[in-house]
C-alpha cells in the first residue's frame, strides 16, 4: 500500500493508471482455436475441454435430472438468500423498463422507441476457486425481465463433471433456459458460432480470464455483440475524519480479496485518518482466509491525500472507478459531483458487498477507467430500442420541403423523389 | 434484381445473407498507421493526410473565421431546412431523457440510475461525393442534449483545403465545439489517442469506409468506445396490393442510390404486385443522376414473394433490416410483430428519407443484421447510467444476513466482514 500525500497534478496520471491487460499477444492462438470451433463444432469443444480442463464430456448440456439434483443439494438458507437477492435485482431492473412514449415532432409526424429484448443471449460464468452464483443472478435476472426468448449459460464443470450446485440453483431461480459445461475459449466460440449442441446467440455477457477476454474481443469484431471490455476489479473510497476506520478498512479489503490484480484506492482530505485506517487494514487482514492473495492486491493499492475538495472530485472522476464508496460526512453532496464511475455507494452503511450481491444494482461494471464511456450492465444491455415513425399525408406536406432541400444538397435524387412522388400524388387527391 | 417466388426455407439463409465486409486483412496496415499516430501525433497526421488525401495542412483545426465564412456561404433555404431538422431531432432525442427514479428494493435500501453525458465525444463525418451534413445533425444534436462537455468532429477537407460549407453550418447549428480537417485512419487515431491539436475522446461515432471501420475496430479493443459495427446500408420494404407501386419503387431506389454495395429488399405476399413495381423502378431509375451506381446496387437487391403472413414476418425478422418500410394495409399490425430492425417506417406516407433527414429519428442504425443485438444511435449512446445506492443502518440490518450467507458461500470473507463489522457496530448503539 503506497501513501501519497498531496501529490502534484503531474503525478496523477501515474497514480490513477491501471496495469493494462494486453491480450493482443493471445489473439493468434485464440483465433485459431475459435476457427476450429467454428468449423468442427461439438467435436472441437470436447477436445479442447479435455486438453485445457482435463475433463472428458459426453454431453455438453446439463440434463434436467442433473440440474434438479444439483438444486436439491443447496441448503435452504442459501436458497432463500439467492431468492431474496433475485427479488431485489428484479425489482431494480424492472424499474428500468422503458415506457413507449410517442413524440409528435411536427404535426402529423410521430416518432417513438419500442424496447425489444435481444432474442438470444449467452451468459458466461467462470469457474475457479469459488462458485460465482451471484453473477448468474446479475446476468440472467435482467435478461429475463428484458424478455430475451432464449437465455443460455456456459460454465466449466469441476473435475467430477458436475457444475457447482449453487450455480445450478441460481440459474434455475433466475430463469436460465439451458446450461452447457463449457469454459474459456470453448464457451465463447460455442455461443458466438453455434454448434450441434449449443445455440448461436446474438450477445455474450460475463466476466472471465484473459483468454475469455481475448475470445470475446475477437468474436465481437464480426459475429456477436459483447457486454463490455473487461479488466481487474477495483474500488475507490472517499473518507474523512467522520468515517469509521474499521468500515473503510473492511471495504478496502473486500475489494482486495477479489484477486491479486484487484486495486483499492482511498482518497481523502484528512491526513490524520490514514494511520488508523492502515492499522485496521492490518488487523482485519490477519483474520482473512484469503490473506495471502489479498495481501498481494494491497501491494498495488494506494492511499492518496488531496489538498481540497476540488482535487478530491477531480482525481476521483479521472480515476473513473468501477466501484466508488463515499463515506465522508458530505457524501450526498460529493455524490452529485461524480461523473465517471460504475456504481456509487453512499454513506457509512452502504458497503460494496451489498451491491455485489443483493441490494438490487448490478455488479457487472466497467473497470480500468471504461466508466468514462460505458455503463454497467443494466436492463438496456439486454434490449434494443427500435425506432418507429408514422407520418400522415398532412405530416409529409409539413415536412416534405425540408427533406427535399436536404436531399438535393446531399446529391441524393432518389431520396428527394421518394417525397416528391408522394406529395404530387397527394396533391392530386 | 432477383425475384424469388415462394422460396423454400432452406433458401432463406442465402436470401437474407449480406456480403461480409472483412476488414481483418487491413488490420496490420491500419494498426501500423495508428501506432505511428499515437507516437508522433500531429506530425504523423499531417504526413498521412498529404499521402492519402493529397492535402497539405498547416492547421488541423478549422479556425473561427473560416467556420463563420463557411456558414455564410450556405443558402438561407438550406439553413432553414437544417434548423427544422435539428429541431425535430432535438425534440425526439430530448424525449428519451431518463428521469431519475429511486427504487426501494428492501426497506432502507434505495437504488437509482443517474444518466450522465460522456464527457468527451468524437464524431466522424466522411468526405466523398456529397457533404453529409445530415449525419452531423444525427450525431451532434443528441450529444448536445446528453450534456457531453466536449463535442469534437473530424472530417476531411476538399483539395482546396476547405470543409464543405453545409457541413460547417450543420456543425454550428448542432453545437459542435471543434472541427478538425482529418479523414480516414488519421481522424480515428487522432480522436482515440489525442495529439497536440486534437483532444482525446472517450467514444467515437460515425460512418466511414473500410479503413475507418478497421481503425474504429482496432482502437475499440482498448482505447475508446465506438458506436457500433458498420456495414453497407440496406432497406426492406413490405408491400401488398394496396401499396402504390410508385411509392414502393421510390423507396427501393432511394436506398439503392446510397452506394453500389447498398441492398434493397421487397417482401410481399402478392405476386401480382411484382411486375408493376419492377416497371416503376425502371421508369424512375432512368431519371436519376446516380443512375449507374444505383443500377449496380439493384443487381444484388431482391424481391421475395412469401406464402403467408407467418413467413413474411419471420423472414423480415431473420433479415433484421437497418430500415424497414411497411406499406401494406395492415402496417400497424405487422409493425407490432417486428422484433429485429433498426428503424421502422409505417404507412404509405412515411418514406425512409424522412428519417434520413428530418422526422426526428436517428439515421445511424445497425446494418448487416446487427439489429439483432444493437440499437441505433440514440440519446443512450451519449450517456452512461451510473448506479447509486444508499442503505440506512436499518436497511443493512434487513439485508445483511442475505449478503453474509452469499459471500460466505462464494468464499469471500472480507465481503462478508464488510457487513458483519457494520452490523455489530450498529448493534452496540
Amino acid at each position: 500500500m503506497k501513501v501519497y500525500e498531496y501529490p502534484p497534478r503531474s503525478q496523477w496520471a501515474e497514480i490513477t493508471a491501471r496495469p493494462h491487460l494486453d491480450t493482443s499477444s493471445l489473439h493468434i492462438k485464440v483465433s485459431s482455436i475459435l476457427d476450429d470451433i467454428r468449423k468442427r463444432g461439438d467435436a472441437a469443444l470436447k477436445e479442447y475441454t479435455l486438453q485445457f480442463d482435463k475433463t472428458e464430456l459426453e454431453n455438453l448440456q446439463v440434463g434436467k435430472k442433473e440440474w434438479d439434483k444439483g438444486c436439491d443439494l443447496v441448503s435452504p438458507e442459501l436458497k432463500k438468500a439467492i431468492e431474496t437477492a433475485r427479488d431485489n435485482i428484479a425489482k431494480f431492473h424492472a424499474s428500468q423498463t422503458l415506457e413507449i412514449l410517442k413524440t409528435e415532432t411536427t404535426p402529423g409526424v410521430v416518432c417513438w422507441q419500442k424496447p425489444v429484448g435481444i432474442e438470444k443471449v449467452g451468459l458466461y460464468i467462470p469457474g475457479g476457486t469459488a462458485p460465482l452464483f451471484s453473477t448468474v443472478l446479475m446476468l440472467a435476472v435482467p435478461a429475463h425481465i428484458a424478455g430475451c426468448r432464449e437465455i443460455i449459460m456456459c460454465t466449466p464443470c469441476g473435475k467430477n463433471g458436475n457444475v457447482h450446485p449453487a450455480v445450478l440453483c441460481a440459474a434455475r431461480i433466475a430463469g436460465v433456459d439451458k446450461i452447457f459445461k463449457l469454459g474459456g475459449i470453448q464457451a465463447i466460440g460455442a455461443m458466438a458460432y453455434g454448434t450441434e449442441s449449443v445455440p448461436k446467440v446474438y450477445k455474450i455477457f460475463g466476466p472471465g480470464n484473459q483468454y475469455v477476454t481475448a475470445a470475446k474481443q475477437i468474436v465481437s469484431l464480426r459475429d456477436v455483440a459483447i457486454d463490455m471490455p473487461a479488466g481487474p476489479s477495483e474500488v475507490a473510497i472517499i473518507a474523512d475524519k467522520t468515517s469509521n476506520p474499521a468500515f473503510v478498512a473492511s471495504d478496502f479489503l473486500s475489494q482486495a480479496e477479489h484477486g491479486a490484480d484487484s486495486q483499492s484506492m482511498l482518497f481523502t482530505l484528512d491526513a490524520d485518518i490514514v494511520s488508523p485506517i492502515q492499522t485496521e487494514i492490518e488487523r482485519q487482514l490477519s483474520q482473512l482466509h484469503r490473506k495471502e492473495l489479498t495481501g498481494k492486491s494491497l501491494e498495488h493499492s494506494k492511499i492518496v491525500v488531496l489538498k481540497n475538495r476540488e482535487e478530491l472530485i477531480e482525481i476521483t472522476n479521472e480515476y473513473a472507478p468501477e466501484h466508488l464508496i463515499i463515506q465522508s460526512k458530505d457524501y450526498n453532496e460529493l455524490g452529485e459531483m461524480i461523473v465517471n464511475a460504475g456504481s456509487v455507494f453512499l454513506g457509512p452503511y452502504t458497503p460494496e458487498s451489498a451491491g455485489d450481491y443483493a441490494s438490487g444494482t448490478n455488479h457487472t461494471l466497467p473497470t480500468s477507467g471504461y466508466a468514462k464511456a460505458y455503463s454497467g450492465v443494466n436492463l438496456d444491455s439486454f434490449i434494443r430500442k427500435i425506432t418507429f415513425q408514422e407520418i400522415t399525408r398532412e405530416g409529409l406536406k409539413n415536412l416534405g420541403k425540408t427533406i427535399e432541400i436536404m436531399a438535393a444538397n446531399e446529391s441524393l435524387d432518389a431520396h428527394k423523389n421518394a417525397v416528391s412522388i408522394r406529395l404530387s400524388s397527394s396533391n392530386k387527391k
